[in-house]
């Protein structure tokens, strides 16, 4: 088959690898019908996730047919259309237990982390790919979404909603601030009505993006580029700042921001996958009463999500800016990795 | 009246002072018959609080009985015992409706946070204090809590218990390790296991302090000046690391052994007053699904504790390591100062 290949540091290529097989009762195998790229990816192809190494099939995102399904899989069969989760989870060690289904450990020789796909173990920007914990990983497709939704389900949904809104305890009244207005951010602004925020806020550097957002669901929009961006946000907060602030950037520099504007009693929710460490202001904050979350998603609302893209209840549509043929995905990563100037969002690939 | 006065950084005197007056109707004027000296009091007087003014009566814990009291407090009569909370409420602002009595607002012109006592009002450290909105700052000590255990419910065990294990999220079965065995580590020891904490590690660099822990419920410790202080800490987990681990020093290298022994889905909970910006490892906590708690005590549980100590289900007693009458509280300063030496705890002060 044809997979896109991380061959190390700003190097990847398109080429003929052999198809997957089933290694375990649990696996499946599963022909992917649409795969999209996530800004993660732009980190790996940076060299900044150095646990992927050169030969890994990138990709973490994916809908498909399943073509083979391993003994031990009881919930699906060939021919079932799939929602692939980026977090794969055998459902049965204590993680898992507790819900927190990103830190599945698996068995043993299954090492790391419930992040798996195109990370320890090949993913979904690929012909084909092997499901492991198939029955505990994937959800069946209702007819009623379409395959171009239902890849959103795979991370940056359930993402935005679990790490920004959930973790971020948004309640009902709430001023929510969301640093970085990309992909995640975005689905961040467009869950947090769901749990009632009053007011949303979109603050990037980037005016588009900032007007963008509305469609989504902010109801106001700060440019972070403007000296008197943290004024614009305390005017839209009682003067005691935001309730919640969201990073969905991923430098020191945003997560810095968040503190700066959360007000005592609020939470700070950092949904960005960072590089560097960053400085919080104990001697500040220490007092402050607030709360910090981050996370790698567990994907345990995606059917709930799901139902609500049924529903029409959230903007999926908004979400695709562009999309391809699975054999232009080279010409598709050029697209996502110049946002800045071809707006990209998320980029559809189709086999 | 006498009372312990800040005289500016590194100064402090025992004089003469006007005794306190009703400035609201609210206010109740109370004789103080029990204080004691906090660890704050020291940061206050090296000058790390320079919201602390130079005349300033220190000190923001105490019992006493009410000897006048404004037309507006309807709860507290003449002649009342109370314990006076650390943190004054109004009971009626938004923050008070929430449950965040440490941020009230109070009244225009009562400016400040609901810790105000020896910072930004006159405390404790005195024969007589004004009490700032009486009915909703002050509980009745009852005939079966003597004084000097009534002190303690002013701030140290409602810190120990709100900061520590509630914002902590202690749950029973839970590994929590307490880093700094001090008087507020001490009172975090010895309430873990109101919520079922199964193991809880007293981690400090004094073997002494280490071992004294013991006494208030920790059932491990660990000293921290060990080259393989974290190996301890780990090999009492199931290999992933502690559920909570609290922080009650108020430094950047205690923050950090915190975020080291953190297990996925753990809590770090800061207690500790900090006088400068830590280093956050976002890099490789971003994935780690932590979360980290701060804060000012509410004493929303002081009535619960009280209700315990008078049960006699709380070590009370071994808080208590020097007794001195008011009038020698420089030397009691001098003592609490200089804890290393002096095995100081809490030094109570008795007039």
């Amino acid at each position: 088959m044809k997979a896109l290949v991380y061959e190390g540091p700003g190097q990847k290529s398109w080429k003929d690898v052999p198809d997957p097989k089933l290694q375990d009762p649990r696996d499946a195998i599963v022909k992917i019908d649409t795969t999209t790229i996530c800004g993660t990816d732009l980190h790996i192809l940076k060299g900044d996730v150095p646990a992927v190494t050169p030969g890994r099939i990138l990709g973490h995102e994916g809908v498909g047919t399943v073509t083979e399904t391993g003994t031990g899989v009881n919930s699906f069969k060939v021919g079932d259309k799939v929602i692939l989760s980026c977090v794969s989870a055998d459902g049965s060690c204590s993680f898992c237990k507790d819900g927190l289904y990103s830190h599945c450990t698996g068995d043993e020789g299954q090492a790391g982390i419930g992040w798996i796909f195109g990370h320890l173990i090949d993913g979904t920007q690929a012909e084909y790919i092997r499901v492991p914990y198939a029955d505990t990983s994937m959800y069946l497709l209702p007819d009623d979404v379409s395959q171009e939704h239902g890849v959103l389900l795979s991370d940056i949904f359930p993402t935005g909603f679990e790490m920004g809104v959930q973790y971020g305890q948004v309640k009902p009244g709430d001023v929510v601030a969301v640093i970085g207005a990309g992909p995640v951010g975005l689905a961040v602004i467009s869950t947090a009505g769901l749990y009632g925020a009053a007011k949303i806020i979109a603050v990037d550097l980037d005016a588009n993006r900032v007007e963008q957002a509305r469609r989504f669901g902010a109801t106001h929009g700060v440019n972070s580029g403007d000296a008197d961006w943290r004024e614009q946000i305390m005017a839209e907060t009682d003067g005691w700042g935001v309730d919640v602030a969201v990073e969905a950037v991923g430098i020191p520099a945003t997560f810095e921001m968040c503190t700066d504007i959360v007000r005592p009693g609020g939470n700070v929710a950092n949904v960005g996958v960072h590089g560097a460490p960053v400085s919080l202001a104990l001697d500040r904050l220490w007092i402050e009463n607030i709360d910090i979350s981050m996370g790698l998603v567990n994907t345990n609302t995606l059917p709930m999500l799901l139902k609500l893209i049924a529903q029409g209840k959230l903007p999926a549509e908004e979400f695709i800016s562009h999309r391809y043929p699975l054999t232009d995905i080279l010409e598709a990563y050029d697209t996502f990795s110049r946002a800045a100037e071809t707006n990209a969002l998320k980029v559809i690939l189709t086999t």
